[in-house]
């Protein structure tokens, strides 16, 4: 049963996560990677990027959580990222998918549709990317990038998660979070974030994260207001883009309830 | 026919660069990808990194231009890379070769020839792989580094570019632009500038930005000027390579006419 | 014969490496790519990431030295590991192994044994992968980082040291050298250095650069000293993980005898 949520219930599963330092295993796109990989650390996770197949249900096996990106993808990787899911879902480990780029290509679309029907705890993207997903003929978006804002695909969102029984989060200048019954908003960030690659790849590692001491809503609520308000702390200290994801880090790292409360701000 | 090229003609580019927002699709090398990215979207352009063969084509068809960049090459890649050159020339859409390396395996070389054969809108590449390319044996380089200045493959430039139809850029202390017929330089950049990995490679991908813009010859100069901008004046807020990247985007996202002019200068 | 090593030691390896500007062949994994090559152009190095069994024997042959990492393994670049390193071993250049997450996943420990009875020169890694590697069962591990202190695996270190052949250096808060005589212990570095990716994939980087210009035992205490060196100084101009990795390269690039000196404490 969905409660209303909080930016001291964010804080307590912040600290929680910084407790259990849950191992993440990331199958996700080279871009992504070092960036995912100093966000989950700055943020108190341990983070892993294992993609073999020869290896990866092995390494869910000792992993707390899977974050699964597409974005990159390629036949290979893909059979990794099932054999994965399929052992997380064995094991009831949560999962979360980021379907980078869904609607671009007929390939990218199918991939995302399969991965998307395998139970994931959380699906995390753009509005494009959601609104394909959830069969939206013309959703736009131009190439990995969105060309519609998040509330255009506030009711795709509720409805995805109907259909697949995942939490939709949709990340945008205000995010959103649905569980197919309730339909949370998330504001913070700053208009600097889209001019900085895989923030939004990060954001969907930070989920995962959080999907190792919550549950799946709360997660995906907590992993918005905790990197979006690190967003806003950073982006105050940057003149352009540039610096923007090492700052992320510094104010993730530092973040404390003072910093949540004041840069993140939830509302049903 | 060529005319003469001036600072104010490339901020116009770069203006209407910003406004036409360009999809670049990339097929770059791992090392290179996030500076990439970061660059592109500094510089006003939506970047999108995607190799897989059963999606390259369909990418180049909703992309404005295209950089095919051989840095950490491979069979399969190469296979995507022929098979989104041909949909680029198919339907007439600019695409820039980043010849990262040429010369320094027999592999390596024997891709570059084939790709320069395939007609690039233009060729980035620094002094000892445009000569390699343009096969003067023992053209040197060291690795992926060039042990020769760019002054020494201005001939090699100009005979590349006759044979190939392509534009030909040689990067160095000095830059070169090249359309066979006339010599462009280009007096910008930084002695910072390669000490900071993969700036070599976002100038190919800033080129292909440029490409969705202006023809080849005008294109390749617009990226030298801007993105040699950039690297000076990034460089004077670095004591070191360390920020340079993350200088070079924040002065790419605030350039204007007067960062251009103040740290550019072309001559014939 | 092993003798006593200094700072003045290190400093003068540093000072060869610098005039030598070593290539280093780079088989690394997709996260560490562009921090180490950052890390080995601000050191001094000129570093190439090159993977495709068409060409690494070639590369090897105009390399000074190898480092074969890991971390983002599958069955295709460990066959390009093996074709690599058996050339390296032909020529007599000197390698360097990383065995990134080793006792993770029974694949990743079949394939960091293999390697390291190929005659590595020096091993970095570690405790909870060199104790893996020296058959150490329940040597622990989370994922990729250690579970357990430097100190834990000293006499792991020494045995495998014994055994291979090889120079095995592990990173910890403090590190350690051994020759399977000796076991040197390097002072320096900082504890946010856990907390930036692929800091340790780097230092195995900057060994195999060292390896360049002096022996195992000597490369790897001097690419210990300089780096953790750079890693102090760069710590205390941060007040995170975010910036560390950039300040690194500023640290290895400014470093002089009086930084290294002041940074750096050498004991046996």
């Amino acid at each position: 049963m969905a409660g209303a949520m909080t930016v001291d219930n964010v804080y307590a599963a912040l600290e929680d996560l910084r407790a259990r330092r849950p191992l993440v295993h990331n199958i996700t796109n080279y871009v992504a990677m070092t960036v995912s990989a100093n966000v989950l650390l700055a943020l108190g996770a341990s983070p892993a990027m294992v993609h073999a197949v020869e290896e990866v249900e092995d390494f869910v096996g000792i992993s707390d959580a899977l974050v699964v990106n597409i974005g990159t993808l390629s036949p290979q990787w893909v059979e990794a990222m099932r054999a994965a899911v399929a052992r997380a879902n064995a094991l009831g480990k949560p999962w979360v998918l980021d379907p980078v780029g869904c609607g671009a290509t007929a390939y990218r679309t199918q991939v995302a549709v399969e991965l998307a029907g395998l139970k994931p705890s959380v699906i995390r993207g753009n509005a494009s990317e959601v609104m394909s997903l959830a069969g939206q003929v013309g959703a736009g978006g131009k190439g990995v990038d969105s060309t519609a804002p998040a509330e255009y695909a506030t009711s795709a969102a509720v409805a995805l998660a109907q259909r697949t029984g995942s939490v939709v989060a949709i990340t945008g200048e205000t995010d959103y979070v649905s569980d197919g019954t309730t339909l949370i908003a998330v504001h913070s960030g700053h208009a600097l974030m889209p001019l900085s690659t895989a923030l939004g790849c990060s954001l969907s590692a930070v989920s995962a994260a959080f999907t190792a001491v919550r549950p799946p809503r709360e997660a995906a609520v907590a992993a918005l207001a905790v990197f979006g308000a690190a967003g806003g702390i950073a982006a105050e200290r940057c003149r352009g883009p540039g610096h923007l994801p090492a700052e992320i880090c510094d104010a993730l790292h530092a973040m404390d309830r003072a910093m949540l409360a004041a840069h993140a701000r939830l509302s049903e």
